[in-house]
């Protein structure tokens, strides 16, 4: 199983080095438009015990990839104007895209560069209509991840224990599907209440914080965010080269909405196999459509679609 | 970490095999009555790629487990009477614990020896009252763990993305919660419709009844269970023994009844460190206390309690 | 990655649950005459914890498999003659092997039938000469991994840091090439005498004994050897499917012998890539010649070859 | 298991990383001296799919730590001046030291701060002598690890087919040990010499060199060294907490010099359990010895012993 990663730096190499410690991963490719520094990154992976075979080299070499990664582009920080960062990943995401694209039309495309909504919805439109499904937006994976592992540490159980979601856009707006959450199968209110916890708005809003505000918090004490980004990208990668159909919170373009939000979503060789509906609170879905609109706002200042 | 395993036919040594695949286990130690078969058994597990130091012996050999593993025993078969099952089963697992229980009084039991149920009600009293978390029942855990993936395989999702529970008696009489189901957070009537599938009775205990009856078409064709019921040990043992407060469906003796059902409980280093409550339908809490009555009528055949 | 096994007795499930360990093997399928044994098998095994897609089937549902395993046939046992053995596992093979032929005639073929290089003479003869490289018989693989876990229990070390190798039959005259054994990368005369531990002739006889008697060891305690030859089987297929150019003792058809013996061979997508030369003592060259002459006598009791 | 991290810089949190990938660690402690790194970094850590506790604090929480990884200082770094970081590593070591010592007296203490001898050196130094075992310096066993991976990919097979050594000072003066190198239990020349490759001197110093000039060419095209370091401290930690009795090339202090040197050394429970002799040819007993001494002239610049 081969997958390439497009960009070389902290988060692509991260995301390199965590699926290296995948048995089934075989083959990993790394571009980056910096062969001096794609090189480093190399010889530094290739010091780990993994068997994959590791190379780093240009768009041709993707050939064969099943998945590839986007990982290039300025990276998500307090200091980055989100003008600048639109226009700097957009053009640089655009000339990647139209490489990749000549090479391996076929593969499942991850985004992961910054703001990834707003990418996603661009490498979906440069992609034909009926190979959109193909493109996969991180979207708010990393946040669900987030939410479980918080609920589950709050309520003393194993973060498998605990089904949750959080959709909308991958940013401040996320939504925290709160009114669906579970414990074992229990309404989180049922739960704190047999365990004799609190559990009101206060907490929720402080968990619901904690995982918004994750990043944020992250590049206050370093410069990159790198490990979670990497695992979550990773567990996408998985669950389309192994075929798992999980239900994952991507992002992805679909009849719904003209810009890419993330919602529970089945993975598979595909892409996004399927799209889940969501049953939301009323509060809920005010939010989301808040989500949505500051999306589309964004969205508005992409350059006119390629493939529409 | 080190495990004993008492019993090493099929199901003892099924069990080690699949212990063998965890890196964390590193010391395990199998005690049988016949001594043959336990070098057999041992000779047949060394040549396994596991690192672990593997060796059999006796009850002392026990000491220093974390975990010991009760999977001695006559196997659940068609052609076994129940009373001989339980006259045969009673009076070994009485002296197997007897002696365990001078060697490792705080280690963690866990009874798969069958019927599992009654068996753990039985060891459960033969330890001090505040001892009785750390006797731990297979139970339903497999039940669980199968309904899930059928559940999973129906609806085209994976088996993390379904949350739903077999309770009470590990038997016929298990009763399947239905009403607290989910599908990446969704009530199984919401996610069929959605996906325009069928979802009625028939189905459901079409499901159920594959769950319930899975062992006894497995002896239709083979002699004994083996690698379903020794992968839920093997996640029984490691959620004690890596502490992750896991909720399982394993039996126990609480307050609710005098004897062990299957239940949603948390497990850690301790054993069984909480029990949840679980929130029925009128239907599933009629089809409960059957369950809970029928053990109850089995467990009185079993000799008075020597701990009360 | 699918992955075929053709024979659901003890081996064969075995093996099946050794491989639903690896997460790259995303389906297995089981084909066995008996259809009520394999689906007992099925059920079993789909009460495990692997997220693979496990069918039983027919020949045909072999389409697509990489490596196909053949695990089917009576086993090794004292109370077998070798005559009888030969005989019904020659007829079953045959006709195994052809149907296999016709629905995956490029996939690679791992044979653990017994007489192990004897069976894998005939596969290796049923196929086209160019294809002969895709016939791996287990051979003394398993023997190896004993032989090592053996030697770096005594000498106090893990067995990754053991070198040593079993060639030759897959049996009683399997040959130990003491000559080339290291201990992280020491001579073993120089380790045990650095160590100030004995190292001798009856040491050496000692464990090559335990090796070459292990199968008939463990038959004397239970019916069938299991989870070292599985976990063998599991390693040598795993080489093959995830491209590893692993060095193994693995059985196959060469330019040097007209009878498939082990030697130390690379094993790759195409099975055995290459075979690599041993150096001997002038004693362990005489054992090795008198190993292949006693399989040579076996195997003129084989039909005569249908692809010369 | 729990596992203490002191300095959670880039190199510290990819070690923590690698760790978070292992099952068997249950626990792990980041403390740094910039509190707000280590928050950034647990936070960013805290969202992987592990299912370990990870915390971090000060030396207080590094209780009940079984190894103790010192991934504190300044890097290696092409500019860098020796004397500079020996100066500030040195005053770091001594500080953080002697803190953990007081919470952890009985812990291993992995030490990867550079120059990674000098420093290992000094730490053994302020132990108990009896306690030397227990300190163990990396070393060169990520160099061995990367040495068998390019001669297993020259050769084309699996590094775990390859046995060679790298011994001596961690860095420049590295001495590989050709003589005693294998392929599968061969000699290299013999195993070229059969594969019809070329093996000589030339390609040997190229290998060589690219084992000896990773580090630095890495910290040509990135900051710092993270990947393989990592995946290297973690194996060692690995085969002291699962007591592997693994051989690995790691540096320490024993009766041979009076600095710690890389040999290959048993590892277990108690840190170094036995050390290896090696047979060198005379040419790489004349590199060790240069090798030596280039260390003794460098650990000259130490403060005096404090334990001696």
């Amino acid at each position: 199983m081969k997958i390439g990663i497009v960009g070389a730096g902290t988060l692509g190499s991260t995301v390199a080095y965590a699926l290296l410690g995948k048995t089934w991963c075989t083959r990993l490719v790394l571009v980056d438009r910096d062969p001096v520094r794609a090189q480093a990154q190399l010889l530094d992976l290739q010091g780990t015990s993994s068997f994959a075979q590791v190379t780093s080299g240009t768009y041709q070499d993707l050939q064969d990839a099943e998945v590839v990664v986007f990982a290039a582009g300025l990276g998500q920080h307090p200091d980055h104007e989100l003008s600048e960062l639109l226009e700097d990943n957009e053009a640089l995401l655009q000339n990647t895209i139209s490489q990749a694209l000549q090479v391996v039309p076929d593969a499942v495309f991850l985004v992961a560069t910054q703001p990834v909504d707003v990418m996603t919805t661009l490498v979906a439109r440069m992609v034909p209509t009926e190979k959109q499904a193909q493109v996969i937006g991180l979207g708010t994976a990393l946040d669900t991840f987030r939410l479980r592992a918080l609920i589950a540490e709050h309520a003393g159980v194993d973060a498998r224990d605990v089904q949750a979601e959080v959709i909308g856009e991958a940013g401040r707006s996320a939504v925290v599907v709160w009114s669906q959450a579970r414990i074992a199968g229990l309404p989180l209110e049922a739960y704190f209440a047999d365990q004799q916890m609190p559990w009101n708005n206060a907490i929720r809003n402080e968990l619901a914080d904690e995982v918004r505000r994750a990043s944020v918090n992250i590049l206050q004490g370093k410069s990159a965010v790198s490990y979670g980004v990497a695992d979550a990208i990773a567990q996408v990668v998985e669950a389309v080269a192994l075929e798992q159909n999980r239900v994952l919170t991507v992002s992805g373009l679909d009849a719904r909405w003209p810009v890419a939000v993330s919602l529970p979503r089945v993975l598979g060789k595909k892409g996004i196999q399927r799209n889940l509906q969501v049953r939301l609170s009323m509060a809920e879905s005010t939010l989301l459509n808040a989500s949505v609109e500051s999306l589309l706002e964004v969205t508005k200042r992409l350059q006119p679609a390629s493939n529409a």
